[in-house]
């Protein structure tokens, strides 16, 4: 983990969110080959679950929600951690993460008989257990700090929570897409965008963070098809997992939740374990909701859910298979994946073997000298053709031939195209591949 | 206004946020239509101002940054509106919007000066002009709701702020970017993603929301070259409103923003106003911002933000210039320069004159009869192969032919193939086009 967080802030792939200021714990900003790497893995979920599916459509809803959002969805009920503070040095910790064998419902007499030290401390002074909310609130409209503080009526009434998963973005908006393009059943409404949770703990680099980016569908069912769409859904995961994003279907590891463990919502979920190089994480959920969000916003808003089957006429709220898919746990699953060490003319080398679709530059053009202003010349116009055809083409005459391979090696670049003086003679180059280190005489025409 | 609104509703383009509780005031949804020409607009964005040049970078950054960012750039100081309450009927209002001929600097004696009547009750008996900051706050970290009210040192430690532009999450990455990637000036730094700004009075629909995605370039460049940078980048935007979104070079206006007028960071800026239906308004803005944030970064933070000459070796801060946009306002301008009403065979027509690089769908493939399963089935071939081809056709066999077409036509579909009986015969289609309604025959191998 320590080598791929080095190489990601290295390269600019990742860095620490608010790094000139000393961070911001759980954030993380993407840089410039992050974005590239990022947005192609987006931009390949939404090809392969939107535009290339007949049955797929596109949401993209606020942030910020009517509040009754998540008093319907049970997130202002039941969205908490147990939180404890340590009465000694005021450290909050989150109860199940510093005890063994207790679960997110411990009460306060199950952990005080653990004898837990405070791990700041190391005293044991606690105080009680009680439930934070990780939903972040803030206020929404002309509301001043005074009525915050002071607890106005007007300060109550403006409460609103980022949104704390993409997924309720989606419900709130079921029925409008069904009144505005009449989809047949089943159907999947799919969004993409952030969701935020305060963790007490962030961790794990870009696997427990504050705010991450969501790729979720809703794909709606009539009730007594739950369990073949369940299975479809799940095939397809896989599908793009390993044929689309490059991840070793050994790496991947279904984990059949058992009831007690499932969230309130769901009656069946698995979920998607993947070997990171901390161990086994999820990677993402596929959840039967049933139709209790539908019928949440049914009661909530006193509106009707209900479908009406084009053929039969039958009508009743649709159920709902979901299939859940953190990017940053992607881009991490994708990054494991790629990273490797070997050696190359006995010297150590990182590689990022990314596929093809997805590695931020396809290729690499060099002149094999940077003084020669003939090879620099030549360089720049093989750069062009290829600029021409291909968006992600990088130029890179820094340092030695050498230093570039290793440099385009860590960035992932498939193939490094180099200028040198035979191309002046007859306009052939030398193509580089990443994976094999082996060298090949290409024509320029036929790059 | 009111046409393009109804027509963004009925067809799926935009609802109002969270429409199922009664609404979020000043927050929008993309339902599937608007979620395709959003995404256009954003990649088309992308493509030509990053992808297609070699002095452009992107980045990404954390919607939450580190509060000091705001102390920095002026905006837990100044990001304020002058806020007014009525003593009778406790209704708030921004000061400078209920009353003529002031500023955004209004003072109390200035206003009740001004003798303005409560817009609600009536009365006149106003409270004093009170600085209302429009950036939301929130709490980050175990801190629970009764630290918020009664005002706990942790409470105040962990105010943190929805970013109010996406600008400054550029700024904060330019030491990290110029340490890895080591790009030579001038070179850019693009970014695309959500700002929340609390507005008082959110209204004109999509214009002045709460929550916007913006799409924004910081430009780096050494201090002598700004006047020749700014005008490039002026340029720029001018190609790409015109040639890649469609815009009217006649439906847009520069105002030189005189000093006064100008935000505290920058030396010159030009508003780009549009003609939008409700009259002009600002569809983007570009801003010599000189080299205000990184100084004050550089301040606050106690890093160098100097930039060494590759070639001459000497040192600065460099300056910005600074194009951004927002993506909703782009959006309201090309659906207001797309929105045509005529008349076709004497019925009024709604025509949805999009670009063909915007149109959600290029093409529509139908039957001309549903309910005649020959021609459904070669329908159906010919849309599978378009498909294999294009991502986005659209498939439709509702109504008759006539409600279909109208229906393409509002949503920009720019061509409608027809199959009908003369297709089993020789293997031509009708394709008609949206602007004119001409059908011309074409060989399916031709399409």
């Amino acid at each position: 983990m320590e080598d791929i967080i080095s190489l990601c802030k290295r390269r600019g792939f990742v860095f620490p969110g608010s790094d000139v200021y000393g961070g911001m714990a759980g954030t993380w900003d993407f840089g410039p080959l992050g974005v590239m790497l990022k947005k192609k893995i987006m931009d390949e979920w939404w090809k392969f679950f939107v535009e290339k599916r007949d049955d797929m459509y596109g949401v993209d809803a606020a942030i910020l929600m009517n509040p009754r959002t998540w008093e319907a969805s049970g997130h202002v009920a039941t969205f908490a951690d147990p939180l404890v503070e340590c009465k000694e040095c005021k450290s909050r910790f989150r109860a199940d993460k510093i005890a063994d064998g207790i679960t997110e419902s411990v009460t306060t007499d199950e952990f005080l008989a653990l004898h837990v030290k405070c791990p700041v401390c190391g005293k044991e002074n606690w105080g009680p257990i009680r439930k934070f909310n990780m939903m972040f609130a803030t206020h929404v409209g002309a509301v001043l700090p005074e009525d915050v503080s002071e607890g106005t009526d007007a300060a109550a009434k403006s409460v609103a929570y980022l949104r704390p998963e993409t997924a309720q973005g989606i419900f709130t908006n079921y029925k409008n897409v069904v009144d505005t393009i009449y989809p047949s059943l089943p159907f999947g409404l799919a969004q993409q965008g952030k969701a935020f949770r305060n963790e007490i703990s962030p961790r794990d680099f870009i696997l427990r963070d504050r705010e991450c980016s969501q790729m979720e569908i809703e794909y709606f069912v009539a009730p007594e098809t739950w369990e073949e769409n369940f299975e479809k859904m799940r095939e397809l995961q896989h599908e793009f997992l390993t044929r689309v994003m490059g991840l070793p279907e050994a790496a991947i590891h279904e984990l059949e939740v058992p009831a007690e463990d499932r969230a309130h919502y769901s009656k069946r979920t698995i979920d998607f374990m993947f070997d990171y190089p901390n161990g086994q994480e999820e990677l993402m959920g596929l959840a039967y909701r049933t139709d209790f969000d539908l019928t949440n916003i049914q009661r909530e808003s006193g509106k009707s859910m209900e479908y009406r089957d084009k053929v039969t006429g039958a009508t009743f709220v649709p159920h709902v298979i979901e299939p859940s898919i953190g990017v940053e746990r992607l881009f991490l699953a994708v990054m494991t994946t790629a990273y490797h060490e070997d050696e190359v003319n006995g010297e150590k080398r990182v590689v990022l073997k990314l596929p093809e679709n997805l590695a931020p530059y396809r290729f690499c053009v060099s002149p094999l000298l940077k003084n020669k202003p003939e090879l620099v010349e030549k360089a720049r116009e093989v750069y062009a053709k290829l600029r021409e055809k291909y968006v992600n083409v990088t130029w890179d005459d820094s340092g030695n031939i050498g230093k570039r391979y290793r440099k385009q090696d860590e960035i992932g670049t498939p193939k490094c195209v180099v200028v040198d003086f035979d191309t002046l003679a007859d306009d052939t180059v030398t193509v580089r591949e990443r994976d094999t280190t082996e060298q090949t005489r290409v024509k320029i025409s036929d790059l």
